[in-house]
């Protein structure tokens, strides 16, 4: 490619379309394919698709009635259907490969899934004022994952057009807002030679100029869904013949909270999404809870959910119930390498556009590129989770969320940067 | 009486029909057009409708959207707009009088709502397999009322042709399966000079030819449907920010079971339909419970419904939560009176097709019928509750519930006998 | 003995001096001893003592010490050490046996056991005024029970000197207060011949004068008690290490209460005397709860029964606790015979003193003479429990019981002739 | 300083005197007059004792019996009875005072209470062998405050025979154990014009030649006790008439522990003693939870605390009782000034017998002496927390605690000299 890369024009364009096209967990088709349109151009030495990039065991998959409406949305709006072809099951994601020579293997994480957010509609909302609101109404790229799989394209092209000598390695990954394609994605085996691995999220707080080399403070977090079964019995002639799931339901959340604080760390557990029963006067059959389990450490987070598990259980038993319990989505812990977020720190502090450059902050929530960044650093590579700040007019995760398109073409030359100058120093 | 009234093929026709076009509470716009249609052909003194025959405090009634829904679907599915025009609001029912003469009073209550069971489509359910299911998908006459209005006609027709002297008054009163009816009608002045009162039901899983002259055994019963409201916050990163509605749901919940016993007689308690929270990684800032509360008697109801205010207020406060509780529908205890349903007993006994007559029997569930049967009461008359006994393949609320139709027959003759033997003898 | 028999003032001044020595649940050694010597003096052909009238498996044995502490307390008091000794382990309680020829055998079951009650020591309160009032300070008769014994010695004097034909025994029953004692007398043997039995209570809120032939409506009941354990930590500083009981105690209070109500009839669930944990600083080791479970007929005290012990496990396990259960006390529903009631009520009608018999009554609350009566009834017996009225200043279980001492004279006459009947009549 | 200051064959018979008569809080009689008599024979300056001390509003004081009888066990122990006159209600402690020239006022606080522990009297447990095991039994110095006071003495004997110049005041404070000493001796006047202020320890699993010159880490906490009351009933006959206390109590237990964590920190709650009702057939009437919330700011103590009483109040509420609470003992977080503690730390360093010495580390439970620390950096004042190690056998709280002796000489060389050079140095 020629000393004009990336071409900024083409990125945003990519941006917008990927906005227009938000696709949820293990759903997007659209964005799959339009990635590989895009990365078909260019020149690339192996690009991996859906179930060649992902282990096989997936959670929290959608039924075939849901995967087949996106993925006829998906064609609908355009989407090749070769390549959706490819992805069937639900088995989205990427993985692009560029080959320059002898040096190590960087690898670049990016996530590609929207939410189920329906998208602000006012003048005041840049999408919607030029023509790029979401046109899967009901779901929205609300943090800013369109940016970043674009950010992911410029990268490719950057290094390409670059003197880099390496292996360069950007992982699309999906269903990251459900902490579910984080695992697969790391055990999928494209991992497993990459020898220092970046990480990239946009916003969080942070304004456009400003860089975190290395975020720390991932909680580690555990997503589960519990479905209770009893039996229903009309409430008024024969209550004993119910066995009533919204009362195990109930114990089992008022023990989930009581779970008891650690000395080692921070804990949290939350019943976030409950239900259950059809009428006031049928003892009620069916109840759920969709909660998740936290830790500041991988360990505490399982001392959570080991509680999690038994109360669920027991308060099941309790009413004489039966309860099911599925792990939707799961992410540990993790820390970024400061000998990693050094390099990135430096090349920020000496990019165009960057005024401020934090060496570390706490995320305080959870992210499930935490698998990727273990997986190298369990082989002895290193790992950073670099934030490129942008000014984003509503909250993460809000109608009106936005980034600066400015923070593409900032987060392209600093990952690109970071990746040249890792290759060089091996850190 | 004329040997051609009443005409049983026009009567099933209309049974038909409305089994067709099932409408839920408050929502009975088709079927309270279609019996005016239909009442406008008989030789009447007097027709109420709507707002006429229903005071104006009514419990339960749908959002203007969803009425606007029904009126509509009424429309298409052919129901005069001038009628329908009169029941704006949801003032759904009517009230025929025929008045024949010096006697006394006498009035018949029969229920008009379906309910919201998807109704069977196999060959063995006759109203599939002879084409009169229902065209409302999700609703279906389940509990018999398209035959107690039918039977209503039925015994307008047959009291109108006999030697009858005294005024009948025909309730075709909605809402019966919310217990959100049977109040207003109860307290909308037309039942003010009744000094005797019969009201229909069918099957209560006794066969065709089983009569039952006076039902005792109703529970007290009140709904309430409480919402929940406190403050959402990031389960991870914020839990203290949080005012957690799920929690003060489940503690509700836990305590509502709890209610103590009480000496005087059976009370009951359940939270039937409930939810709460937005997603497993959100502190819940809503949540709901659709409870109920019975009691053998009106007081015993009452006991067990001041424990649940006071639970579910404690409940939201516990959790600094909001709480707002709204009765859906309620209804008293209620008894037949002997000596009315003595002559019940005894014009069943001489009513072809009838082989078995019960005094009484107990319903074990409740009825709105009890508002009315006490306003008769509390003014010095009688009242009694006629179960009139069907074989129906399915359990009442239930997709495979069908009629027996000979009970139409029955119901007519008995209940018309009826009528006809307390004007003359005035128990 | 002679026709002067009973002789009232020795038999009050038994009365009095069992008052002075109230003893509760299993070790009633003073009592048993002091019946024994004033039995020896009257011409019975058997006299069973302790473990000679008690099945071996007993519920709610108090441990070593307590019953040394309460045999040191009845030799101190005057106890015969050689009966005593017979006691050994806490097996009180004796039966008194009289043949006279072949007619039917005829029980009466009288119980003898004390309550942990305060007895009042005011000028107003007879037993302190006149100097029998309890010395087992903390420990009271409260219900009558002392005048019970007193009666059925009363009994054996007055059939003694009469004409009856047949086998008369007297059932001294220990620990009916804990619900305890019933069972192992009901199967230790003593009863396997009994035609028909009686049993005796004084007062429940009945007159002097009043008698009741056949006292029906016991509830069926179970006592428990359940141990939780853990594992105790400082809560400051690791409450990760705890093992909750309290959790799991707190767990198990609010669903036991919210165990279903049932159509079959009244249940009732009680957790009476609860404690747990050791210091405010403290994660709780150790709690446990005294309970109890009830239902208008034994089946139903065993639904709630079922229900209550899932509930306990499941608790405990929910909170990592194992929970120990132990069954202190029960006792079945039961019935009065009318056709024995009849023959108690036609002798009361003419017994001088009575001026109103009633036929039955409702208890509304458990008793274990049940035991006795199902042993007899399951066998082809008929039994019948009869209140005799006396006006009692202060409510039963209350610091200010006492019994009016005519009620002893009433009782002795008319279960006396009642068992004169019964023998001549055979019912 | 003199050869023979201090003396510690006098210090260790005090130590072991005190040792013999332990007493937990607001009860230290003898304690308070031993030291008063002690001190008498000092040239000190001012002796101020009990209600010259403390503050007005004391939380968590016995009932006047309980004081009367540890009254009376004092002064049969030998304690002075004017003395004792001076301690009424209670009022335990005193402050000793050195005036020696226009120097900084430095303050030292030891405390002076017992635990309700009955102490090991095995041949292994030195107190026992050596004959000065506690005669109070049922309480021991477990927690080592006898040799606290001690070092106070000493440390007063040593400064005074030593050229320091300025003003030394020791707090001999009470009630440390329950919490509820600090805060009335904080506020007693006497610290409001000291510059300096340390605080000692014992152990904390230091070993004796260990020395911490700033403990931190102390979590805020408070403790409460409420206490239920609503109405008793039979709980077969009327259980409605029941207004059930524990199941107030179980209401709030449960969702005490359920309080949500905290973004900002550490937090704490425990119910660790709780207890309700009389026996298994009664709804019980009364029923309490002593416990305590903590949190690792005297902030996040208060937003524990905050819930916790809505908690109580709502619990109680929800089941128709009311709910008394009562704050027992509290103390806020705190944390030593490095610029005092290096002081500290420097003296130790050269003190014979210290063969560490740490800057700092974490408590990770709680301490009155916070209010005592917090109100003289209020006042622009410097606070360290010292912990002087020692070999104990047996935990901090368990019945083999001992303390090694030897630490009463490094402990009273360490703070001498600290405060010596304290006052020279004026750090």
């Amino acid at each position: 490619m020629s000393a004009d890369a990336p071409n900024y024009d083409e990125l945003l364009d990519l941006r917008r379309d990927l906005h227009r096209h938000p696709e949820p967990a293990w759903r997007e088709f659209y964005t799959t394919a339009r990635l590989v349109d895009t990365l078909e151009t260019r020149p690339l030495d192996e690009l991996y698709v859906g179930p060649e990039v992902l282990a096989a065991d997936r959670r929290g998959v959608p039924d075939d009635a849901e995967l087949d409406e996106w993925t006829h949305r998906a064609i609908e709006a355009g989407a090749r259907e070769d390549v959706v072809a490819r992805l069937a099951g639900g088995n989205t994601g990427l993985v692009a490969v560029l080959r320059r020579g002898p040096g190590p293997t960087v690898g670049l994480r990016v996530d590609i899934d929207g939410l189920p957010i329906t998208e602000a509609d006012g003048a005041s909302h840049r999408p919607a004022a030029e023509g790029f609101r979401s046109e899967n109404e009901g779901f929205m790229h609300a943090c800013g994952h369109d940016a970043h799989a674009t950010v992911g394209v410029g990268v490719l092209d950057a290094v390409a057009a670059s003197d880099f000598e390496g292996t360069l390695k950007v992982f699309f990954q999906p269903s990251e807002e459900t902490v579910a394609g984080g695992e697969p994605m790391a055990e999928g085996g494209h991992l497993d030679d990459v020898d220092y691995l970046l990480a990239l999220h946009v916003g969080l707080d942070h304004p456009t100029g400003e860089v975190v080399a290395g975020v720390d403070g991932f909680l580690a977090v555990s997503h589960f869904r519990a479905e209770f079964s009893g039996a229903s019995a009309h409430a008024g002639g024969h209550p004993e013949r119910g066995r009533n799931a919204v009362q195990a339901m109930a114990a089992a959340i008022q023990n989930l909270y009581a779970i008891p604080r650690n000395h080692d760390g921070a804990t949290r557990v939350n019943a976030g999404l409950v239900g259950g029963g059809t009428a006031s006067n049928i003892v009620p059959e069916e109840a759920f809870i969709e909660g998740e389990v936290r830790g500041e450490t991988t360990e505490l987070m399982e001392y959570v959910d080991d509680h999690a598990q038994r109360t669920l259980r027991s308060a099941a038993e309790m009413h004489d119930c039966e309860v099911d319990v599925e792990y939707e989505g799961r992410a540990p812990g993790g820390e970024s390498d400061d000998a990693l977020a050094s390099v990135v720190s430096a090349v920020a502090d000496e990019t165009r556009g960057v005024d401020s450059v934090l060496a570390s902050d706490d995320l305080g929530g959870s992210e499930d590129a935490t698998y990727l960044m273990q997986r190298v650093q369990e082989r002895g590579g290193l790992a950073a989770y670099v934030c490129v700040g942008t000014d984003h007019p509503g909250g993460h995760h809000t109608p009106t969320f936005d980034v600066d398109e400015e923070t593409v073409r900032i987060g392209v030359d600093v990952l690109s940067g970071a990746i040249r100058r890792i290759a060089a120093e091996r850190p």
